[in-house]
């Protein structure tokens, strides 16, 4: 089935303890679209400037993503982000952000976007969300994700935003910010209270929780030995989730439930190494060859 | 089989964000036995002082707990120590340690318990546990817990324990600290590389991590929305993992990864109340009920 996605597409510079990479791709859309690739193709909507290398788009397009969404604004620069990760490899510091392009960014979709079944708004303001979300009446499945900027600056709007999608994915500390309760388990209930069918709360290296009225799955991350760039990991876990649904065609909850663990095992194989460089490496089988492994830790 | 704790014994002052409770029970042999208590009898070696309520001792017996190895110093004062948890009730600062009797603990097993297949030895001083391990020459299984100030100021003696113990118990960053590597995946394989057969990682709120040549397992803690006091959460879920191994009477892998569940199970319960007030109130059917939940959570 149809798979959308509307976010940033972004140049990264990215310090870890022992490295430095400049430039390099990022940005939710895209590491949401590859992770899907490897189920499903799907339809991104976004915006660069003309610093933009093509050959990024034309990888994508080799992935199977479509790019009629992706719009180059004429002497315009492309959204930079530069961050710095602590030695724990799991907390991180914003060193810079360049809007640029994205700041006026006000997603159209395509005609042809327009009948999208699943949908993911990669974090956004909630009011830019709420515009996409009316240019898709058809969607099956909306899901969304947001950060604390958000909660801080316009809560009003993702209220009313979350009364409309899905499913909901934000980390840890913004699940306890959004519901003002310390105790995670709580604090799902209280968001799943606002409105969504589930959400997802994200934990790093801690893997993630999902909460549905009925429903409550934990799904720890997988461990690797080699965490060398955890950025994009949360897009790649909504990208490997989104896309096998998208690929199964169906949202009941023993599907959703593999869904949380192809996108844990996609985004364990994204923190492998910087920007896409992992997931370029890999093989459908090889994905299932480690949901087979991480299923077999949990089953006892 | 017969099941051995070598711990402490003590009166816990304790500091949440919304409560306090002073004198109440604790110490790693009392919440390791209470625990296990579900499963299987224990054996303890532990000292208190004059002013030991002898009820708590009443109450252990009552729980079939052989307290023959529980000594009392004449003039002597039992272990105290209080601590404050901070608002996310995963951290937290000790305010104040009164080693009194335990000081000079020098553990001394009664006759009839150096035939105990079962041991485990609370974290306690390297030299002692090693002391305590001469005593129990035909251990089936002996599991030791340690903390950072061993690692610190007992590496050797601890190195030297380390190729004597089947089983040992560290919590993420002691582990980190031990192995000289922030990665935990490859810092538990370094330790396991330093002579135990397997390594368990408790990771508080984030659950458990188990390690051993062939295995590794993931245990995500059981998500609970009462957290009310954390204190011997790690020693339940140590008494419920060896209480179960030892009514089981074997430590094949299928039944240690039963061990870890019912190890987090139990720890889930701990720290729903002060002291043993959650555990007092269980039976042996709310613990299999409450396994088969978070089996459930964890099976796709």
């Amino acid at each position: 089935m149809s798979l959308l996605v509307v976010g940033s597409v972004a140049l990264d510079c990215i310090e870890t303890p022992t490295e430095r990479r400049d430039n390099v791709l990022g940005g939710s859309a895209v590491h949401f679209s590859y992770a899907a690739s490897f189920f499903a193709k799907s339809r991104i909507v976004g915006v660069v400037g003309e610093d933009w290398p093509t050959q990024h788009t034309d990888m994508l397009v080799g992935r199977g993503v479509d790019v009629t969404g992706l719009s180059t604004v004429k002497g315009g620069k492309t959204f930079r982000w530069s961050g710095k990760y602590h030695q724990n490899m799991n907390d991180r510091d914003t060193l810079e952000v360049h809007l640029n392009v994205l700041g006026d960014f006000n997603p159209q979709l395509p005609a042809g976007y327009r009948d999208s079944k699943f949908v993911f708004l990669g974090n956004a303001a909630p009011s830019t969300q709420l515009k996409v979300l009316e240019q898709v009446p058809n969607a099956t499945l909306s899901v969304a994700d947001t950060m604390d900027l958000w909660i801080n600056i316009q809560r009003d709007e993702l209220r009313q935003l979350l009364t409309k999608i899905d499913g909901l994915v934000l980390n840890d500390n913004e699940a306890k910010l959004l519901a003002d309760d310390e105790n995670l388990v709580r604090a799902g209930h209280k968001v799943l209270g606002m409105g969504p069918k589930f959400i997802v709360i994200k934990k790093g290296e801690h893997g993630a929780m999902f909460f549905s009225a009925k429903e409550k799955f934990i799904m720890p991350a997988y461990p690797t030995s080699q965490v060398v760039d955890p950025t994009g990991a949360g897009d790649s876990f909504a990208g490997g989730m989104m896309g096998y649904l998208a690929e199964q065609g169906t949202i009941e909850p023993r599907t959703l439930k593999h869904a949380l663990a192809y996108g844990t095992v996609i985004a364990s194989f994204n923190v492998e190494d910087f920007s896409l460089d992992r997931l370029k490496g890999l093989e459908r089988a090889d994905i299932d060859r480690r949901f087979s492994e991480y299923r077999e830790m949990l089953t006892f």
